[in-house]
């Protein structure tokens, strides 16, 4: 196998630097190159002063061989980066056409009058490759200085990530000569991370040496990510496909979905391929179940509705939970949580609903129902089921929490169409 | 004024430089040493390996008079930090009482056993200061070697936040000798930054120069920070609250704070002071209001509940919008999301209420109603308030920003008790 090249990340600004912003560039970054097989040695953020920027370029290049920077590129005094690497690669700044025309686009179809300082834009260092920007009004450049690759891209995630995907990650691959790499992604919830690596250790030690896998933890899930790198042989992206069934196997019902997809998508898609329509009766998730589902585009296909009843009188009046379960059980039981989810289902006129109820903290707990607590129910026309669970590490922790064991009783629970 | 030291950060974790984990430590750590009017020069992550773990800290002294690192304090393998700094400062590991009395209080609270990879953990640094881990089993430890301070901590967020907070910004106040610095926050929402910055540019340039204003923008808010620094003369922190009335005057209702708490926290304040319920009926933000109203420990005081109708069905049926209201205007119109937030406040018998019903998008937009139109509606006993606006950046910031924009006509129009 060729030897695959190492890059350095370099984010440019003071905003970085006082916490003002939180680079989410890098792992943006971090991911992408590493999907090619390109391996970060370091990522450094450094302010908008040229000294700085320039000791970060000339530590870089003598540790990779692509070197990524993003920020200084907008049409402000601060913004130094463009100049800095004109002077750094012996240049200077040239009237770009096809920039200026991008420019000129932009604000065309903003209608908004374009300054001056936005022309100065489509200046740009004479030896540089540009790099269209299809989002914002700062083309990116490409260098190339004795055998070391110097890529500066905008700031702004969403332009960063758009010239990324589109050109940059293209690029990097015909100039490296990058192999073919193949990706396969398993989500799993519901099993902890040392549990789950118990459950395929063998599975995983005798994958072939070009196959490797990696383990992404997050709240109450796992992301697995099989990467597969040309060997030689033929159909690399069938052999490791292959390997599938037994892993299917061993995780079951864990496995919520095989692209990388969020939780609350997966179960969009399971209600909308099933033609079901779902709402939510929420206590202590005080409408966040709701959010989720609907953070997903198009969600109005399937979700109808919700009644967040933070209060026990609209538990009550709008979910037609009985005023004497509450007295017996107290709002945080299995017997009240049942009564929401098949209230929600009847009041919403939804084939199944979900329902939370429970103690997130940091006040509110007793003894028996000490913070963390949360019955969750699910309720469809033939049954309802109950599931208790026990988390804290804090309110929005416990909220989040929460929200992903519910939809996981959701996706589990659905009747088969 | 005596100098004041220059800080780097060193972020240590391969999870970083892949990608799986977004850099938060560095961001709040630039902001408390700021705070300190400590400046951070640069921010370097590497991986868990010796060699760049020594190089990043052989050049981090060559530029700064103290040096943090975060991560590879763990107990497993892969934790390396601890064992490169010993040999780094030339020392030997010793068992440090202290600190095996904390880990052993911290699985004793837990009421775990104790493996020895814990024990293992109490093992310090023989020069080292070893600073208390309150919620952790991993200490912190505190060099100082040929003039630079060097800080290892852990990279769990919650457990470095709680070092710095509890021992290391003290220990660097006393050690630097910082001089007092002062800081007085005001929250401002509904205005632009550089409409703001001109609202109040010549009251800015006539600050004394000890003095300084900072602009932390945000989705629709700006936080203004007034950073005063000691200049010899008395009652520094008076001076600086006696800028305050103009600026007050300069920005009138602007301000919803003027202490480091999210607008939906200043609005529950508002609500409690009054002695208020709210309630919301949400169409397009999907609960997203209801959740930040609920994310403000002790909420449950003042906000009872929330009916999401996405769909016009749960609109009609449990909040009261007439058939005919939508089917002359459509669901996304003033007179549906008055009634929205007349019918809320009717249906879960709280004082005030509030509406939304918008264009969330990526899809669903007309030529009349694009995406990134939102109507939001505040109802009382004695008024109803409607108002448009208009926000694109993606399906979750338009949420985000009709969120917080309701939040605020929820604060200006509450009914003064």
């Amino acid at each position: 196998m060729p030897q695959l090249p190492n890059a350095e990340i370099i984010t440019i600004g003071d905003e970085l630097l006082y916490g003002q912003v939180i680079d989410t560039n890098s792992a943006f970054l971090g991911q992408e190159l590493g999907k090619l097989g390109i391996r970060v040695r370091q990522i450094t953020s450094v302010s908008d002063r040229a000294d700085e920027i320039v000791t970060a370029l000339d530590l870089a290049r003598t540790r990779a061989d692509v070197v990524l920077t993003t920020g200084g590129l907008g049409p402000t005094k601060d913004d130094l980066t463009k100049h800095i690497l004109t002077e750094y690669f012996g240049t200077e700044l040239v009237l770009n056409e096809s920039s200026l025309r991008d420019v000129e686009a932009i604000f065309a179809r903003f209608n908004r009058p374009m300054l001056e300082v936005n022309r100065q834009q489509a200046y740009l260092p004479a030896t540089c490759t540009p790099i269209r920007n299809a989002v914002g009004t700062a083309p990116g450049m490409w260098f190339e200085d004795k055998g070391t690759v110097f890529v500066s891209m905008p700031g702004v995630p969403f332009e960063m990530k758009r010239m990324m995907t589109d050109t940059v990650l293209p690029r990097l691959a015909r100039h490296f000569q990058v192999p073919p790499i193949e990706h396969i992604v398993i989500q799993t919830v519901g099993l902890g991370e040392s549990f789950l690596a118990e459950q395929i250790a063998d599975w995983e030690d005798a994958l072939p040496p070009n196959i490797k896998l990696a383990y992404l933890p997050s709240l109450g899930a796992v992301r697995l990510r099989l990467t597969g790198q040309a060997d030689g042989q033929p159909n690399l992206r069938g052999r490791m496909e292959a390997l599938l069934p037994e892993l299917r196997r061993r995780l079951g019902n864990h496995i919520f979905a095989e692209t990388d997809i969020p939780l609350e998508q997966a179960v969009g898609q399971l209600l909308a391929e099933r033609g079901l329509t779902v709402g939510t009766a929420e206590s202590c998730t005080g409408g966040y179940v709701a959010h989720k589902l609907t953070s997903v585009p198009g969600s109005s296909r399937y979700f109808l509705g919700s009644i967040v009843s933070y209060h026990n009188d609209i538990k009550i009046k709008e979910l037609g939970v009985l005023p004497e379960t509450l007295a017996a059980h107290g709002a945080v039981s299995e017997e009240v949580v049942r009564q929401m989810a098949e209230g929600a289902r009847q009041r919403l006129g939804v084939d199944v609903a979900v329902a939370t109820s429970g103690v997130a903290g940091p006040d509110g707990g007793t003894p028996e129902k000490p913070v963390g607590t949360f019955w969750l129910a699910y309720a469809d026309a033939h049954q309802t089921v109950a599931r208790k669970i026990s988390f804290n590490r804090g309110r929005q922790l416990n909220i989040d929490y929460a929200t992903n064991s519910l939809l996981n009783l959701l996706r589990l629970s659905l009747p088969v169409s």
